[in-house]
């Protein structure tokens, strides 16, 4: 039934949200023993991996804009549930960042200035980057995801590893970039922090809408050119 | 036979509060070079991940009595077994707690007062955050877990891979929380070390049985209603 | 179609340059939370495992020329089609090396002068490793990483997991010797950096050719011989 | 044939010393990106992961005498079997070392003093811990290591999945235990570096041959006991 599988992607939209930025804000400058960029990274990336084994037979396990349009211009998903799924990830990330600002500010260090895990450019880019190259950044990251999510869950792939795949790749992403833009590669993600920081988090938000669903449309349909096989299914995988 | 589940779910537990425990006591602050709370996250979730190959077939490795109150509230175990499952994963934990104790205390700087990986909130909080936000941390986390435990184990999730989804699970949620109630979810691994530490750390044990335990109810039944199914077994697999 | 596998190893070898030098020099050194040597490990292997999943039933997902000429040795490629893969695996390599490049220019702290991720020896060793201890570096661990492939996917081994295999094989090698020679094992990936810093990563590309083929064409013999049956299939797990 | 099997041993064994004490050697302590312990305990674990999907078909990959020993214990091992395959451990182990010397050698700040990544106890723990606990630890270590192995290559366990679960253990027996006796749990991988350091590392060897052998044999009688089923098979798994 499709009300289920809304809310199976506003679930773990929420999780992805609520456990990446979660560790970002709370663990990753924890003093002598914070997790720092890498544990933040893996936490994006695992909560992909958790997320898709638990409901990837329910939803595909999406958890991002820019995976739903990807696959949806890759041939894989009809363009029909595209709004329904979309809508259903931003509202698990909104949720996922007001759960997330309950705990955080309970304690007393905490500061809705140090940036919430907004993402960001230019003066706002955690290493200061400029916007053109966030902007690039963002499009080639999404563009790689959305590649990998397409050539892991293709038919011919060994079954059963997509979520490790995916997930892994989003480890990856993280590593590299989140000097960058703060990582987003996923508009959902960045929605949900940046109405609580309102200000220059919410006028920079375009970018990650349309860098990473520019990246992701690029992505699937590079992979479908290149396997010239539009068979492979990714739900049910 | 259920001894050998409950001899296996006592030496499971053992390992998991052991390890995990230990980890944090023994390498998380190592001068220089210790592994931080990254390794400390890991430590926890390899234990279910290691555990859930080796006594999965046996005794299914709840490890916790979240998991397994949960898994009977989602339909996925039964009700009578309850008691002598949570009995078990008690007694390993305490052993575990034991054990370490005695290997830790092998060294000078050993000093129970430091915490002893014990939980807690407000002023035992690791990073002082209040009481409700603790018990709401316990409550999500439990809850986000027990939905992952079952939807991994579900039939038509891909076989094999439940061990790593839940054990990874586990990493994320410690890559999170240990700032906030130095991450339980579990209330047996809870027990062992509050045995050791006495004083606040009894006192405050409570909250570590009552919030994981709801938390564990909710994600079973939330996954149970999703999934319309309640056929998917989680033993065996 | 033999254009679609040299394309799926262009785009691969970009995101194994792309990433893994891109951790080195955005991601590494960053303040207090930086990746670190770890980090780059990760980064790098990752970005075997999941290209390994997205295409490696595409084309075999080599993204080295040591890989491919080992294998063939090894007698699991077609000497035939060694000079199209090395060929489109260093173009996937200089393409990402221009991509970085940009995106690593767009902040003020960024000097080319820094190494840009490039291999080197002697006064270039990140750890002033001398030349020969440099050159025997590269030539063990590619060695052993043609070994792992050759058996992780030989036919009698777990269907599906050699690329988990593989790509962790490369994260081991990184743990260990980037501080010797910044870890090349795979001339592609050396020659994109170099082509950009010039001078000395030029002057010293030679060894991150001739060590790693001659490893790996040692390991693929060495496995063969092990193994004694040249009929397990690279292609297609 | 058994001439392959006791080359793979000695290959395998070979990686799990190189690679496991390399890492620790050269990046451990590099300046402000070092791997740290969290670094090393990867490093060995994945040496066990990659080379259990390469030779697992070959010899059951044990790669350490404690492991041959505890599956003979658990009764899925010949023990005419045993010495052969003990001595081509040690073979590999101190090839390992050697190599390792050459390499780490190479550069001005090596110094065998520091240790060479022998295990040691009392003064020569790294956190100081007395003879007795480091004793206890590495009996522990290695029975709920073994536990670990004869579980997941249980008939019953999933299939593929085995060389994951022992790596990742090898990997949390580290993350916990480096403090301590710098972890052993396996009399080849410590019997290479003590023959080049000499002195104390020889004097204090005889502890990681005794405990890691009594807790291997603990560790797979438990468990054939527990699964009251000896028919699972460990090798062609």
């Amino acid at each position: 039934m499709n009300a289920q599988k809304y809310v199976a992607e506003a679930i773990g939209t929420f999780w992805l949200t609520f456990a990446g930025c979660g560790s970002a804000v709370i663990a990753a400058g924890f003093p002598q023993v914070g997790i720092g960029l890498l544990g933040v990274a893996l936490a994006f990336g695992l909560s992909v991996v958790t997320m898709a084994y638990a409901i990837g037979h329910i939803s595909g396990c999406h958890l991002n804009p820019a995976v739903t349009v990807g696959l949806a211009a890759g041939g894989r998903f009809p363009a029909g549930q595209i709004l329904p799924y979309v809508v259903a990830q931003v509202i698990g990330a909104v949720v996922a960042s007001a759960v997330l600002y309950v705990i955080a500010s309970g304690t007393a260090g905490f500061d809705l200035a140090k940036g919430f895990a907004s993402n960001g450019y230019g003066e706002h880019s955690p290493g200061h980057y400029n916007m053109v190259v966030c902007f690039i950044t963002e499009v080639v990251m999404t563009m790689m995801f959305l590649f990998i999510i397409m050539g892991s869950t293709h038919g011919k792939a060994p079954a059963g590893f997509a979520p490790l795949a995916i997930g892994l790749a989003l480890v990856m992403i993280h590593l590299v970039s989140i000097p960058v833009t703060n990582t987003s590669v996923n508009p959902a993600r960045s929605t949900g922090p940046a109405l609580f920081v309102g200000g220059w988090a919410l006028a920079q938000l375009w970018m990650f809408w349309v860098a990473p669903l520019i990246g992701g449309v690029l992505g699937g349909v590079i992979y479908r050119w290149l396997s010239a096989d539009p068979t492979g299914v990714v739900e049910g995988r």
